[in-house]
């Protein structure tokens, strides 16, 4: 078996397609060099055959030949030696696994140092301080990584050494006091590892290869594959390359590039230059960078030469190979280089890490240029990403004074005053003010506050809490679960750390990353551009599922139709109980002893209620609109505080004592599992019966307005058995032939329920008898199928996540294991019975791409999700379609 | 095709194989006049094929000949003719559907009489009186029922005479009132119906006949096949029989008996009988009914003469006919008899309903005297009775003032004084008083207060509520959701509707019945009988699957071994944290900052806890043990009331901010669905290993002392991946090799799960390769199947059994369809991966027949239920082994 193979192997296959074998980097290393043919340091791959042999039984055989063979050929090619007094080939020896892996050992520099070489080296770079530095670290290095020397025993006399110098920075270190490191960190060594620090360069490279090896099972490398699902067996490859120096002199130099710019996706050379520096002096930022084009020093102003001036011979062959890798990857490449003494040399290239909007024009004008078909465009864009464009962001360039981390549970960033109540948030709002909603957590009485805040934080609840679900819905920020914020509601107070704010106070959310910021903080405000129209509509091509939103109100129906929504696939009719005219009503209801004070009460919210669906029907016209009757547990919409009840009891006419008594009768101790849903129509048909009066008589006059007919779809929530359901839509069918007798118009509409319990899951078959279209409730499929209150799962979700028990949350992506196959059961089932049932999905799930490629494959019609995820979706639809995610990350 | 058949009609078939065509009454009189011969009085079956078709297409071709026919052979037979002025033949005209169903025509007596035939029935009778009632009875009855009159049009003018005459009972009415009443009643059907009340007999039959047919599509007889699943193609039969009298002399009476004694069981002829009466004059109760035989009549010291003197002939004919009857239907008889004129004439004869403590030894003797075999004797007891026998129940006959019903949450009764609070019953109990606890809902903190009450009420939860859960596995009786009484635990007072009573008021409760009782009721104590012992002998040799018992505590343990348990099914180590003396070093653990104050307040717990087990493996010395890790949501272990709070930080020297700062943020939504089960074992690991060693420990001890090794089984609560199920087992490896390491004893010991979440039931195949045994948590499954808590259920549930949607509540009977399919699921891929994996259920179904039948269907290889039932399961498990359900109620 082979175990070496020479950059510059022409391999039978693209080495890219030989991770397996050569490990990632040493896959890109071969390809730059044998397929590519661009100028890499030589230098060559051990594999992970190697690596496993290895591990199955120590050092391989033949393995110390073939990497002497290898090494002869690197000291012919670069006509120097490993260990060389005059001038001496120094390699760097990288591991690079199938799969990038923090834990194992990166990198040693520098290796063929030694007391004879490191003269060499100084004489070559005419730079002694430059040879002892590289010396010292490399001591340090291969003793911390392969002799497993604590790293504080190399820092201390580091850190003694500046105090005595009394300097600040590594850089000032003179090169005699280097030596005198090194020279102590050789005793260090041997000290600590009982042998002394050797000074044959074979016994380095052997010492660093095994090292490598052994990398691949220390713990963190092993506690990262468990987490990350990645088999054990694997094994690393060791990548061996020639150093090369862009500090020798001023014909040298070293760079970074982009072969279009990150941020925009200008076309165009990009990147960052040091005449006669050192990768590392780029990354430090030590030094001013000068400009690759002289094109872009014109633009930024700068009196430093560009690349393109001080280097040109280097500059054009830069030129060429941006080209060239762009046309071999057909992607943006993110790429390293060095100059020796006026020779290019190429470190890496892999595609480069860009902003959204930047990933949307390259991926359009690269399909524009023919460089990669519309599809692959597509399929470029992390759908993930397109919120950026959709919402204000915080500049990455302003300053920022974070107190306080939560979920980032509703995207964008806001500025404002902080309130602690809904009322307040829209008392300061009518007053022109910018408010941030801040509470611990948020319930349906705090809708018009959410509306008239710029954004919402709370203290408490997870990914899918109420705050989290509605913010999203409204496209507002919303940080929640920030735990470490205490709020004191009496004094209207907030504390996080050490810092103590008031009412009134300027705070700033970052609902894309949960951070809690002071005060005011610049942001860059979203600006659609044309490719995203353009992505879009490529993406929409090749979609076949459709996309609908979850919109209750007509301002939701407005931006849902803006973003591209085909309809509503959820309207939540509980959330128009909330205002403030209505609630006393529905008040009202609840507290009647008898049908016939809530048939009263209902007669008061059925006009409304119909106002409400026919402004829906009007700006969805000739689009499906799912409506779900109510489904909260009532004692939602009953004041909770004395106060307020004392309010309510005052302005209804009822006494305390009843509307405290109804109220204790409706508490319950898991909401989530109680008289809610389908329930409340069986124990109150009249509920349901007025709302399905309300739909039908709007669906009557929307459709003489807009002369489209709108299509009603009733759907009745938080069904387990058929009995259930049958009840419910008899009571509705009966209304649509009262209010068809009524007006003279028979509408189309039809029935259904919601599938968001398991057993209802199970029960398809039976259920779609009568039902006319399932929508999975997944939120509380997942609830239930878990075993796992949203509001309740911030105390132990984030401990699963750390300990690699659940890898992502299943409340933002669907269970495919668990949620996934009781959805393809009951879509299994559902079809066998009724073949044409119309199935989607309205969870949370709707909008989040990896759930909506499960709902393509398993075929569902159509996914519905929040107004502003309704792109996302379109896009993550056509990704699934198209039978891929998004690939556009190295 | 034939639409009438005589009673007497020789079928192929024995009839009572026949109800599909001849209806369960038709079937019954069949069996008895052409199979058993019997003196019958002479009639004919119209068959429910007659129904049917006309229902399709109306009054049958042909049918009209038949009746005539048959009509014909029965005045030959009885030597009179229908409306004969001298002396008329009487029928009954009576509906017989396949199954008994209410809200169908019932009965039309007397059918024949019309103004002529009237006088030749008081001829005779020699009683004009009842000639005229009688007739009198008929037209309303006819007019009511045949032409759909309003019952108060009769009801009125009877009540008006009676008013007129002073005289309170309708046995006073004189005869020519009744005549003039006829005489009205004739007036209101023409003009309620149009036309004359029909004199022509022939015209009687056919307009009864047809309103038997119509009654099968009454409101009522199709909403109760709607909620028993019936089918409405069925049909009903009619049954034409001649009346007899056993009020025509002294040689004629009327009488109903037992083949033996229902209450007891005995052996020997049972039964009540009035000489010169009708039927109803028994039910009645206006005379004091004679005994059968002469040594009842003796035993009894009655007075007046047995039907063995009175009518030795007919006596001794229904003497013969009793034997005849048990001999043919191999069970227990209630029959109706009439004598006429000295001659016997059978009226019905069906299975006898009977005590629990009766069923035993009937089925027992029976048994013995080779009647029928022992596995008929099995499966003749109603498990879900067998309660009765070992609680004390209200003694029937004793007055009762019932103030409240609530569920019968656990059987038995019991009377003690109110206490409200669990310290107050404990205090009272310790004063030698009796008490009863009564409370809103129990919760853990309450365990000490109920073992110290008889009995526990409580106003919320339902049948698998916290308190009736404890309850019943302490064989308490518990009352449970009796939503009427409302309870102010500051005054100390109760309200039930008008009653309002104090703490120290006696009351008492039949968990049975679910009724609470004013005061002090007599009770009957439960007698374990011989034929108790026999019958569970004879069904433990019948039964595989095994049984064992849910049990926290030592006494539970020695319960569930007196019963009979194999073992321990379910050992709910919470219920050991609450005991005064720990609960304090629990709150600690809680209350600690970190791991490390976590692990000091464990120590403590440790000895205790091992001292625990010990106890429960020595004395289930042999039997496998089943420990579940601790369960509950911390928050569960906190005090909750300011005042508790401020006692709990003194005396652990907490200050209350903290202990209210940490129960807050314990606080949860939904705690079902919260931070508990597994979720804490990750969170804390420290508190399984605790747990764990002190599991080893134990069975180290234990095993010492018995000499007879225990095998713990230690089961990890609410898992949802098998991940969790890994993270924890880890910990019970590692405890049980360091208690190896430490005694030098290797226990043997088996690690499993319970399977409580759907996701578990679904993933059962990946869990199963780790996970050695599962324990099916069917309360919980079915908590989350159907999106229901059960302390939440009680304000739906009710109107879900009444309105049919649910025909048992799934807490007390497995769901087969949702919750039952995911345990078959489990079973099926558990056993997949691994095949021998160990497969239980210790959900409350456990001690429930018909979920016993379903565990022995799907093959589990036990059920462990609380002590008091599992003789119950012991029965059930046999029963369904031998593929049939108990069988004794007709």
């Amino acid at each position: 078996m082979r175990y070496v193979y020479a950059f510059d192997y022409k391999h039978r296959r693209p080495p890219m397609d030989m991770k397996d074998l050569l490990g990632g980097k040493g896959a890109n290393l071969a390809e730059m060099t044998s397929v590519l043919e661009l100028p890499v340091p030589p230098g060559f791959t051990i594999t992970t055959d190697a690596c496993r042999a290895y591990m199955a039984e120590g050092w391989p055989r033949g393995l110390s030949d073939e990497v002497a063979k290898h090494v002869s050929r690197l000291e012919k090619a670069m006509g120097k030696q490993l260990g060389d007094p005059a001038d001496p080939l120094l390699v760097s020896v990288r591991s690079g696994a199938k799969f990038s892996m923090p834990g194992m050992m990166d990198t040693v520099l520098n290796l063929g140092l030694n007391d004879a070489s490191v003269e060499g080296l100084a004489k070559q770079t005419s730079d002694e301080r430059f040879a002892f530095d590289s010396y010292r670290r490399f001591v340090s290095m291969y003793g911390r990584i392969v002799l497993d020397i604590d790293t504080r025993e190399f820092d201390e006399p580091l850190e003694k050494a500046k105090e005595r110098l009394k300097i600040d920075s590594d850089a000032e270190i003179p090169a005699e006091e280097l030596s005198k490191l090194v020279e102590l960190y050789k005793k260090i060594v041997k000290r600590e590892s009982g042998k002394a620090f050797p000074q044959d360069p074979d016994k380095q490279l052997r010492g660093a290869i095994e090292a490598v090896f052994r990398s691949w099972n220390g713990a963190r490398a092993i506690a990262y594959r468990v987490r990350e699902r990645i088999s054990h067996d694997l094994g690393t490859a060791v990548n061996v390359q020639t150093m090369v120096f862009g500090n020798r002199d001023d014909s040298s130099g070293t760079g970074v590039g982009f072969t279009r710019d990150p941020a925009t996706g200008a076309q165009g050379e990009y990147g960052d230059f040091l005449v006669n520096a050192q990768g590392e002096d780029v990354v430090a930022g030590i030094r001013t960078p000068q400009e690759i084009t002289e094109a872009a020093r014109l633009a930024s102003k700068s009196d430093k030469p560009s690349m393109e001036t001080a280097l040109p011979k280097a500059f054009a062959e830069l030129t060429r190979i941006y080209k060239a890798l762009e046309k071999h990857y057909r992607d943006m490449q993110d790429l390293e280089f060095t100059v020796e003494k006026g020779k290019l040399f190429m470190l890496q290239t892999r595609s480069g890490k860009r902003t959204a909007k930047a990933a949307l024009r390259i991926a359009v004008e690269m399909a524009k240029e023919k460089l990669i078909s519309r599809e692959e465009a597509v399929c470029r864009i992390n759908p993930a990403a397109i919120d950026q464009l959709l919402h204000p962001t915080i500049d990455p360039k302003a300053p920022r004074t974070v107190i306080a981390s939560g979920l980032p549970a509703s995207p964008g960033a806001a500025t404002g005053e902080i309130v602690f109540s809904a009322d307040e948030a829209e008392l300061l709002k009518s007053q022109g003010k910018k408010v941030i909603l801040v509470r611990v957590e948020t319930s349906p009485e705090d809708i018009h506050g959410m509306h008239a805040a710029e954004g919402i934080l709370t203290t408490r609840g997870g990914m899918t809490s109420h705050a989290a679900v509605v913010a999203r819905g409204m496209g507002k920020p919303c940080v929640s679960g920030a735990g470490v914020v205490r709020i004191d509601y009496a004094k209207g107070t907030l504390a996080a750390g050490s810092h103590q704010l008031k009412a009134g106070d300027l705070i700033t959310i970052d609902g894309s990353t949960g951070q809690v910021l002071l005060g005011r903080v610049a942001m860059i405000e979203p600006e659609l551009s044309g490719e995203f129209a353009t992505l879009m509509r490529w993406a929409d091509a090749k979609r076949k599922v459709g996309v609908r939103a979850n919109a209750d109100t007509p301002a939701d129906a407005r931006t849902a139709r803006g973003f591209g929504a085909e309809g509503i696939g959820l309207c939540r009719t509980e959330h128009m109980f909330f205002d403030e005219e209505r609630i006393l009503a529905v008040r009202e209801m609840i507290l009647s002893d008898d049908e016939k004070g809530r048939r009263a009460a209902l007669d008061k919210l059925l006009p409304v209620q119909r106002a409400d669906f026919v402004a829906l029907f009007e700006i969805m016209k000739g689009l499906p609109v799912t409506i779900r009757l109510l489904d909260p547990p009532l004692h939602e919409f009953l004041p909770h505080t004395d106060e307020e009840i004392a309010e309510v009891a005052a302005s209804m006419g009822a006494s305390t004592e009843k509307l405290k008594h109804r109220a204790q009768e409706l508490a319950e101790f898991n909401p989530m599992l109680g008289f809610r849903g389908c329930r409340i129509a069986i124990a109150y048909p009249e509920i349901a019966e007025m709302q399905a009066r309300a739909i039908f008589e709007a669906a009557v006059e929307a459709g003489r307005r807009t002369k489209a007919p709108v299509v009603p779809e009733v759907m009745v929530p938080l069904i387990a058995t058929k009995a259930e359901f049958d009840l419910v839509k008899a009571r509705i069918d009966a209304m649509a032939e009262a209010v068809a007798m009524e007006t003279n118009v028979r509408i189309r509409y039809q029935v259904g329920t919601m599938i968001e319990l398991p057993r209802a899951a199970l029960l398809a078959g039976e259920i779609a008898k009568t039902a006319e279209f399932f929508s999975f409730g997944t939120n509380d499929l997942t609830q239930t199928v878990f075993g796992i209150s949203r509001d309740d799962a911030a105390s132990f979700l984030g401990i699963y996540t750390n300990k690699g028990i659940l890898t992502v949350d299943p409340f933002v992506s669907i269970d495919r294991e668990g949620v996934g196959e009781l959805v393809k059961i009951a879509t299994e089932r559902g079809r066998k019975t009724r073949k044409n049932i119309k199935l989607g999905i309205c969870g949370e799930h709707g909008g989040d791409p990896a759930s909506v490629a499960f709902c393509v494959e398993i075929g569902l019609d159509y996914v519905s999700c929040s107004p502003y995820r309704v792109p996302i979706a379109r896009l993550a639809a056509a990704q699934a379609e198209l039978g891929k995610s998004f690939t556009n990350e190295g």
